[in-house]
C-alpha cells in the first residue's frame, strides 16, 4: 500500500504551523518567519539550485519523491471561504505553473469543476472526511499520497490515524497564536518513531514514522 | 555550468573507503565494515523501500538527483588489472541491470568497446586524466556530474580541482588499512564549506561544497 506523507512542514517553538488568518496579501497568514528558511527548499532535486547543496536541502527533496497525488485543505489553495461566487476565476496561489505537477484533491465544502494546466497539475474539488478524500486520491494516480497542509487539514488525517509518515521542521521562531497541527493529538509520539536531527542552518528536521503494532 | 558531485562516499574513522585488495568474493576489499550501512541507502527516491524514511535516506537520495553521467575507476567496475585478455566478458559487479541508468565513464588504461544495457546504462571505457574524463563525460549527457569511486579516482579529481560537491559519510569504524582520498590533500577543508550532520544511526554526514573566489 502506498505511504501517506507529510513533508516539510514547518512548525515554531510554540507550535503554530500558520497564522489565524490568511489573506491575499498574506497567504501564511502571520506566521512568515516560519517560512525564512523556505528559500533555500528544494522540492525537485538538489540540481535545481545554483546554490551549495546542504543538508536542508536534501531534506527538504523528499517532497517530491514517489509522490502520486497531493491532498491539501483548501485554504492552502486560496484564502477564500464559503461559496465561490465572488471567485470563481481563482485558480490557486501559484499561477500557471503550479508547482505540484500530480493531481491535488482540495477539501472544501464548495466543490466545483476540475483546473487542469499544462504541467500536470490537477485540482479537483472534493468535499469528503479523510479517509474519502485518501481513497478518492488513491484513486487518481499510483504512488505515495502527499498531506500538503495546511496544518487543520493535517491534523484532521492525523486524528483518523491515516498518516504514515512527518517530515517537520522545528524553526527557531516564536510566532505567538496560530494554527497547529497538535491540538487533540496528545500522546501522538507514541505511534510514531520519532528521528529529530538539528542542521548547520539551526533547523531541527524531525521523521516521524508510524510504528504498525 | 553543470556540478561535478560526490555522493555517499563512506569514510572509516582512520580515513578509508575501501580495503588494499579487491576480488570477485570481495568488491571492496576488507572495507565491508563500511558499507554496513548500505543496506539501507536509497538512490532512487525514498518511496522505493517499505521500510521507515530516515534521516539517512533523505541524504542518500541525492545520488540520482539530476545526474546525468558517473565517472568511475576501473576497480569500481571490476577487480580486474591489466588488458582484458581472459575478462573480456565482464560485465560489471551488477549484472544485466546496473543501477546507474545514465552514460558511465569506467578510467582505465585499456579501453574496449562501450557496453550497452537495456535501462538506460552504457559504460564507455576510456584513457585520460580527470580533466579530458570530465570534458567527455559532458559530452555524453546533459546534467549534473557523478563521480562514483573508489577512492583513488575521487582523489585524482580533487588533485585537479574539479570537485564541486562531495557528500562523505563518516562510518564509526577502524580499518586499520585502505585507500583514502585524503592522501596527498593536506588542507583540502579550505576550498570547501563543509557542514556536518549526525542522524539517529550514528553516521556522519559531511557536505563539502566548493567555495568559489
Amino acid at each position: 500500500m502506498s505511504k501517506v506523507r507529510v513533508h516539510n512542514l514547518a512548525i515554531s517553538l510554540d507550535g503554530y504551523s500558520a497564522g489565524l488568518e490568511v489573506t491575499v496579501d498574506k497567504p501564511i497568514g502571520d506566521a512568515a518567519e516560519l517560512f525564512a528558511y523556505f528559500d533555500g527548499r528544494v522540492i525537485w532535486g538538489v540540481d535545481r539550485i545554483a546554490d551549495p547543496i546542504r543538508a536542508d536541502h536534501l531534506f527538504t527533496s523528499g517532497w517530491s519523491q514517489g509522490i502520486g497525488v497531493e491532498i491539501m485543505g483548501r485554504r492552502k489553495f486560496g484564502p477564500q471561504s464559503g461559496p465561490w461566487v465572488d471567485d470563481d476565476d481563482w485558480i490557486g496561489w501559484w499561477g500557471s505553473e503550479p508547482p505540484f505537477r500530480t493531481p491535488v484533491v482540495v477539501l472544501t465544502h464548495y466543490e466545483r469543476e476540475p483546473l487542469v494546466f499544462e504541467n500536470g497539475t490537477v485540482f479537483h474539488f472534493l468535499n469528503a472526511p479523510a479517509a474519502e478524500a485518501l481513497d478518492f486520491a488513491r484513486s487518481l494516480a499510483d504512488g505515495d499520497v502527499r498531506l500538503g497542509g495546511g496544518p487543520s487539514s493535517v491534523r484532521e488525517f492525523l486524528q483518523a490515524d491515516l498518516v504514515d509518515f512527518m517530515h517537520l521542521v522545528t524553526v527557531p521562531a516564536v510566532i505567538g497564536t496560530g494554527v497547529s497541527i497538535w491540538e487533540g493529538c496528545a500522546d501522538l509520539q507514541k505511534q510514531f518513531d520519532v528521528e529529530s536531527v538539528t542542521t548547520g542552518s539551526g533547523l531541527t528536521h524531525q521523521f516521524w514514522n508510524r510504528t504498525r503494532d
